[in-house]
């Protein structure tokens, strides 16, 4: 199989599950709302969740895109374990959701943190997984001539790309607000680059 | 008609529906949830019967690919064919809501399965009528060399894969968890394939 | 502009709007149902507005395919045209959830079937709208040879396609069950010719 | 990276997000509608705000194409403007459904026509600096030869562009249904150019 209907189909799933994202901005009731500038100021988690998982959902968008052009052709494998990782990507409304409604709920507020960071470590295990399957197995399908050391090499900076997450997420139950905090660290640090070095790094996948 | 534009909206389609899977994930009222841990914990059967759905509409897309790659035009009967069957998946978060709903309600929970597990039957059909369609009618519009042998063989294997939803379905009036169960064991085989025959089986639709 | 991207866009929208109609299929509460089977039995409304709205925007995408694909670019008239179609389409799951939601309400039921009837007679008349512009404006921009005859019989017949739709809408003060029976049949009848001929029209846009 | 796959991707999100604001118009209850042709008469802030953000969306997604039409190849800084931009669009169902829903409770109408033209306005921004960055900054990835006059030429009617949604955003405050008419005024102005010169303009992005 070639890979132009693999990548329109990840284009297509990535799409929706960031626009979907939207709808965890709720519009208060106008029956029950006595000040509309309180009840919006004090929604400002659903604000910061959409923020965040939009820009990591962007990133990995990008970081995909140089996955895959690597790719002359995909096999069976290839495409399941994209589907894992479209799927894991596809469930970040729900858990983008939940860190909103609970973020202000004391009794809630650590498992859905732990849910949240949680989920981008999945989502970020599941592209390592497969950049790892297609760098070290599926080596002969790579149309670009890579050394292993460089093949080596994107997996380590991919695999980095995970730690904060598995940071963050048991630290859940010691602050939500600081898991939150990381993950928006993580989104920022790889979206405005300080140096063109970082630039590099996170594009190359 | 070139098979591009098919593809494309196709593609379209099961992406949206395949994403939409998530707004069957519910996020608990924050109101009436003593335990956020025990409500998620409660709600297990709609993070399976979205990994399952997922799964399975993942599955059919790379059918469906392998399908029509094999066309080089499409006609007004393959057309219709493509959009009754892209109906029969575009209903899947319904039926997928719907038992992750009432797997836990005694009265419901049969009807629910056998709606779900019969919604997989009707696209198992759906995929099947219009795989047979090309390979008996339309076999002039196929691009590759396939002897009448090979495509009945091809049929013969899709036709197969209809039949544990054709036994699925009417259990659920036994047992709604063994419907739920024999609907992953479908997703998980066509998935991991133990064996490498059993790969190519799957990926030649 | 090349009509590529104006083809990408259009197959984007039409089916993002043909997936989100399943929004309109509900999941019973289970706090109140009684019986599962009685409930989803009484929602028929729901899925035959389903189908119908279905496979009326599955015939509209591949006449809006033939149409574009006759263009060989677009200027900024088309594009505005295309997007008011667009438009029109993507307004489908709101008056095919209102057909669904009042056609057993006797207070309602006239008003929603004729805004459902209406809606179609819209879209159907900004296709009939792009579709003369293309053929009698913007000849030049048409990449097949056709004669002032032939453009003018595609534009007839595309006309035809809306008469239904202007008899079912007023047809709902009377019966508003009539005024789905003609959406229905109106769409049965460009799924599934009965004459090769009837293919041909349907298919010539 | 080359230009394709960001158009397709920002297509879809474009796609997604202009379908998802059918969401905001909403099916009464019928349990507590007495006269449905009542009940969806007052609902009209629900459809002007439909038909202006959907035109508004539309006017932006041609004029993306136009600008990205005229680049090579895309680096991290243009993705990551691309990004912020598809943030900005991907709010609006959001500010639509608020706008729509205040409107007629005068404790919350200025805030939420506020929200709305002032998510035009970020929108518009957004586009200028993308716009910008692409001109000024990386102009030599442009595949047309502009000069540097042309390339401020373009950059000034942009900039205007958002000249109206700066005026209404504060206006909202002394009357939102002005806020309204300025931002369904500047959606019209573009879509239905008087003269062909505002249609080139338009076009020019």
């Amino acid at each position: 199989m070639g890979t132009n209907r693999l990548e329109s189909f990840s284009d297509g799933v990535i799409a929706v599950a960031i626009t979907l994202l939207v709808l965890g901005i709720t519009i208060p009731d106008p029956a029950h709302t006595a000040s509309l500038t309180a009840t919006l100021g004090q929604r400002w988690p659903e604000y910061a969740a959409y923020v965040i998982s939009f820009l990591t959902i962007g990133i990995i968008w990008i970081n995909h895109h140089v996955m895959i052009n690597r790719l002359r052709e995909a096999d069976h494998a290839i495409l399941i374990l994209n589907l894992l990782l479209l799927m894991s990507i596809s469930v970040l409304p729900f858990a983008t959701g939940l860190m909103a409604t609970y973020l202000k709920h004391p009794a809630g507020r650590s498992l859905a943190a732990a849910v949240y960071a949680g989920s981008f470590l999945v989502m970020a295990i599941m592209f390592l997984t497969l950049n790892r399957h297609i760098l070290l197995r599926k080596a002969h399908m790579i149309g670009t001539e890579l050394t292993l050391a460089q093949r080596r090499q994107i997996l380590t900076r991919s695999a980095g790309g995970s730690i904060p997450y598995l940071i963050a997420t048991p630290l859940a139950f010691v602050s939500p607000y600081l898991t939150l905090a990381i993950c928006g660290a993580v989104a920022v640090y790889y979206a405005f680059p300080v140096a063109s070095g970082v630039a590099r790094t996170s594009s190359s996948g």
